[in-house]
């Protein structure tokens, strides 16, 4: 038996029928998630919020563990088949569960922008390789593990759909850690919800004849408008704050420098290679590279580059280590945009800069409803909105009734019908604070 | 105005008259607290204790904004006037709050036993010295603030001994932010006390013609004692905790060996001229290298050395980046600690390791009421503890009566007079984890 | 000074200065609210609501206290002038926060349905007799208070319409305690707001050239959305409570059955007047007998009518005892309605009971913007929506920018305009559990 | 399934297997108990404390369902033995848990001063007698099955030792339920401890071949200190408070002086079947009155007797109700107290009042570690305190260590040590307000 204390959960239990938490806790590639912060940049707004990835992806194991733990047998024969099928994947969905995040990068955002590699593709390729301990200590366990964690974790396991569901669908067990974690640390409120009433109301389901997460009708409409509404706080205030996003184009921009003038630094081998776009996840060296990367090689790169002999490149990294964050001008038009930007551009050539790492627009969209992943590559989002959000468009909270028919939320709920159609958008003209 | 939001104290707001706060956050020497986390290595044991000194810093300005602000007219005439005096000492007194800290290195019980110079060596340098926003800042507030911070935080401020109390002594607001914040963040329950009250309770009197900052008899005594308790438990559970502990030695060892065999790393000068022991805090040079120095810089250090040619170093950077820790075996005497040591040692040299680096000696002592600073280099406390005691031998808590006579709370209380003449002294015989 | 502790604010603390409220608090009508829980028979269906109305008006002195000490300079003028008029007025507000529900009866819902008089009335004639102990006391504070605070309770005050809204608004302290309360005791997770930031939000601004209570625009806004939330919530599962709503109906019903057998009790002097019809909140013996009752007054009588020779009258005391309570079936239309009425009434009819006792119509209807005061007369308020709605009409909240410039909240915000034509409404036909 | 909120554990259900706690809830003797404050008087101190004995009855029995669900598997075999017999008597540990206060009466200390007649004999007769609903409910799910709940909280039950401890022990779930919930509600911060740590850390273990409830050596130690201080605040501030124990000692001098002057009420036939000392537990027409008895008929009877014509009886009542509580002067020696009391006597003869009832002599005592009951009959153990400490003075608080070998906390804890030997004591003279 193991145990850890937690400010979110109090205490986290795993027993020794669960041996194999304890034993993916300790590989290095787990070990590493202590040194990427949760959100990034987000204490440069809100300072309590230093949480790592680490005790995030623990939070995630200890709720799939209470969810298992806590099924039972339920009114119709149906919901009790497909619990009863859960639970022959105790083993898997724990492992699922820990490991769910294991591919990000520091300042994950930046990061995926500037290598065009989405972390998930990194979270694979960990999973898989040979050369890892937590592959390793996975097929320990049972042959084909691995394979069967990633497939989960990929949304592609057809043996459980539910399983899938529990780990990524519009109620899953990773953003109800994240949202309560990140609402305690930050201190903000309004984004926290009764995390125990939605476990006890929370059961699988069948929509069309596939197993889904969801919520039981009776007990579940209000808390999960509680929760919708917390997302779309969280977002509004936190995930698309107008400091923390300014920060996190900063590092954008600091990579492009950095990849531009080629500022490769003696022995960070990992930056280097992901500077000069040599990181593939499928080869085992560039994946040992990667590995590397975390926020402290960051920061650090961030104080020699602090001294470097390109202009750009230095006064990036002071702005950031020093927190002289540049000040976004919330506009509503791409006209409005224009103008702002135009008329900032013509101050940077004024003092000699450069208005393409001086004069940045940042667009941020979410949905409180159907919001894709916490870390959307922005531009992307924004250039093709329409694909984004297909890839999650089936993608619904379902209230079960008691003949165990699905209802839709955000037709069950005004409330979210409301919010559906609200996209939480932050659209901004970032420049130097001593400018305005 | 500005406000934070924060887990501990939920917000924490400056109003306009308290400008200088906000003023002093935006410089670089409080941002770079921000990468420096309270607990060091607190979070191998206690995930979720990755805190900054940058928000316990804010946390203890809080705390000194609120005392002043709920100063009330007392019962006796001398409380008033004491009270009165504080007043006039508002700006001195927030600032001293906010920068109380400022000298800390990362792992700073680990730097302090390599340099062999406390942090607060640090602390006042960087407030004095002309080269540093810090001084800056306080200077354009108001000619010779600098100085005047510098000697409240070392305890020779005479204009306001009770300002000087308020920051350092038995039941200070430093400690009273430390002990809630790292309760509330390791989730390490019995930490945790009635803060509201203890604000409540605590006042100004006077003892032996010397301000004191103490508590209300009739309503201080049990909060003394719930306060006395959470902190032996925080030593007791979380700053003796037998990983964490380990862990911190580990670092002590892999930054004596880094010097041992020079293992200076281009780039990282603060980190090498300390390897050299070339940083003296009086030499301006040589302290803004250490201001480079944060836990990301000492981590990213791990990660070149964990390739680096010496196998002790290698090993040991390894260790710490996998949370491989050493084992802690509890001895009780001097004896049995040289039985155990023997053993190991013998084991060590079987397997053709350095006894010196492998099986190390680990004693930490402090007391629930009179300790010492978090940070005590433990080697000199063990070697000369009667020293170490006896410079803050005149500690006490006082609780005033109605007629504003101190009661020692030893005296008063049979709790803490039973806790008093006890350390918590954790004496361990350490070696690696695959021995045992 | 005098301090509370309290399981919602902590600490509560009155200074010399505000000794008013200490003297009134000991007067025996604010004693007697000790004896008339909040929630009337709320704690039928939620077991830890037992709080009463006597802690409530404590906490809405507390935060009428806080919000006076908290006020600080402004951006504009005129709020700075709205401000310090309201300080003007501080012993006023502090006992019109603590004597606001004063003229509440036990299970007021019930007794004012009986008695055809609201409770304010009873307010008002408590302040104005000469007889009371509250009355007496206000009036040695300062000549003509009691007739002032009755006039802020009133809302006729005219000299400070900013302290009228404070205690009866949309977003009066009122309501920020119960609901806060009225959450944390339930236990009901989805009712707790952020209230630190609430206050810190909170402002007087100036509306159509009427001061108005309302928030901050730039911090305010999240927070009135979850303070609507919260309200709709507790309408929705607390205060609608079927259970509770049920027994509610139940009192009235046996307070009707007792008046019409003319079930009077020996030497209960109060419920014997209540029954007769009476009650005259003018006549200063009558409000002697009024002030005679209290919840346990009432629950005594049941124990004597338990055993009463009207059956009617016995069956609904031994019922409401021991917790039969009628079940309540939901229906959607009057149709519907008369269909499941017809139904009951026929095996009413079928078991030799009377229908008109145990087939109820009920109807409850709030809004969670712009609900009447938690104790609406039902049967009014269904007869005729739309008066009492008009009543409440011109209520709205507020949020002020920077300019001043006030901004309604359904306007700015699509949420709560989504929940503005939202009735919270429940209708149920009651009938005895053992039918079903 | 059936679900409760609770401010003090969230979330309480049972399913379907634990039908018994839903039944037993339903029978009008459990119902009563909602019509008793657990604190009496407590909320004339303490104005949130106003929750009922059905509540935290409700507690006790979601505790023990907890601690039956979270046994696990050990690493002794004695251990897995014991709590494998104790999962054979789930229906008989819940029931019990649930029951235990079942023969309470109203301001327990003062009824059972003046009947002379401790609860618990109503406790057995409740559950024995074939009259009352909770004897129905309990013999309907196993024949004998009241007998054997008697049994066990008489402590008498021989097949499980364990369940008789987790009862009644000085670390028994009723405790740990009663001292959080009194804690949270009166909002005495430092009555709090950590329940998650407590019951992750309790075990069965064995002492002298008998079982006890105990906890893990490791992990319990701290927890169980802490717990002991919170039951010592709590005695020091809450119980014992100086308020609430004059009201309960005036309200016993209330009955005592209404059974003097024959003061019985019209209608009032347990009331005044107590007053003629006609009550027996044993005979069931006098438990059918005794059952009648709750806080309301109380209240009810001092409005009566505020209007009767026996001066004291009046003035007592009216004082009760209008909280005119006598004040206590703390004495430390019976020669204080004979002084004081003296002097008193004087003023009262002086004023033409009767001593006997105006000037009162208050001991109340009890021990943090090794307290008896909560509702202790002062007078008794006032006058044979080794008696009263002796029915106890075989509890203790085992800590096992991973042999399962017992240790005392009191020999393993220096902190238990020191508190073991004190008694929380107060002895005051009592006399009215206004004479001082």
């Amino acid at each position: 038996m193991k145990s850890f204390r937690d400010p979110v959960h109090n205490l986290i239990v795993f027993q020794n029928e669960d041996q194999i938490v304890v034993d993916l806790v300790n590989t290095r590639e787990v070990q590493r998630l202590r040194r990427i912060r949760q959100l990034g940049l987000g204490n440069i707004a809100y300072p309590g919020a230093e949480h790592s990835r680490f005790v995030h992806s623990l939070g995630v194991a200890h709720l799939m563990r209470r969810f298992l733990d806590d099924l039972r047998e339920g009114a119709d024969e149906q919901t009790n088949r497909l619990q009863r099928d859960l639970q022959n994947y105790r083993v898997l969905a724990l492992a699922s569960a820990l490991l769910h995040d294991i591919g990000h990068g520091p300042f994950s955002h930046a990061l995926e922008s500037v290598t065009k590699i989405r972390h998930e593709r990194f979270t694979s390729a960990i999973l898989r390789s040979h050369m890892t301990e937590v592959h390793q200590v996975l097929e320990s366990f049972e042959e084909g593990l691995s394979a069967r964690v990633a497939s989960v974790i990929e949304r592609t396991f057809e043996p459980s759909r539910a399983l899938v569901k529990l780990l990524s669908s519009q109620l899953d067990l990773d953003r109800v850690d994240y949202l309560l974690r990140d609402a305690l640390m930050t201190g903000a409120g309004y984004g926290t919800f009764d995390v125990e009433w939605l476990l006890h109301a929370m059961r699988i389901g069948e929509v069309d004849g596939e197993p889904e997460v969801g919520l039981d009708l009776k007990k579940g409409q209000s808390i999960a408008e509680d929760y919708i509404m917390c997302r779309y706080y969280m977002y509004l205030h936190v995930y698309f704050h107008r400091t923390t996003r300014a920060a996190e184009v900063m590092v954008e921009k600091l990579l492009q420098r950095a990849a531009e003038v080629r500022a490769f630094l003696p022995g960070f081998d990992g930056l280097n290679a992901l500077l000069q776009g040599q990181i593939d996840p499928n080869d085992s060296t560039s994946l040992t590279l990667y590995l590397q990367l975390d926020d402290g090689v960051l920061w650090t790169a961030m104080h020699f580059w602090s001294r470097h002999e390109d202009v750009i490149l230095r006064d990036f990294s002071q702005r950031l280590l020093h927190r002289k964050i540049f000040r976004g001008i919330e506009v509503e038009s791409e006209e409005e945009a224009q103008n702002v930007r135009s008329k900032q551009c013509k101050q940077a050539i004024a003092r000699g800069m450069d208005p393409e790492y001086y004069v940045i627009d940042d667009q941020a969209a979410s949905h409180a409803y159907s919001d894709p992943y916490l870390a959307p590559p922005i531009s992307e989002q924004v250039k093709e909105p329409a694909k984004v959000r297909s890839a999650e468009a089936s993608e619904s909270i379902y209230l079960f009734d008691e003949e165990g028919r699905p209802h839709e939320l955000s037709e069950a709920s005004f409330l979210v019908y409301a919010v559906r159609n609200r996209s939480v958008y932050a659209r901004r003209v970032l420049f130097p604070e001593e400018w305005a």
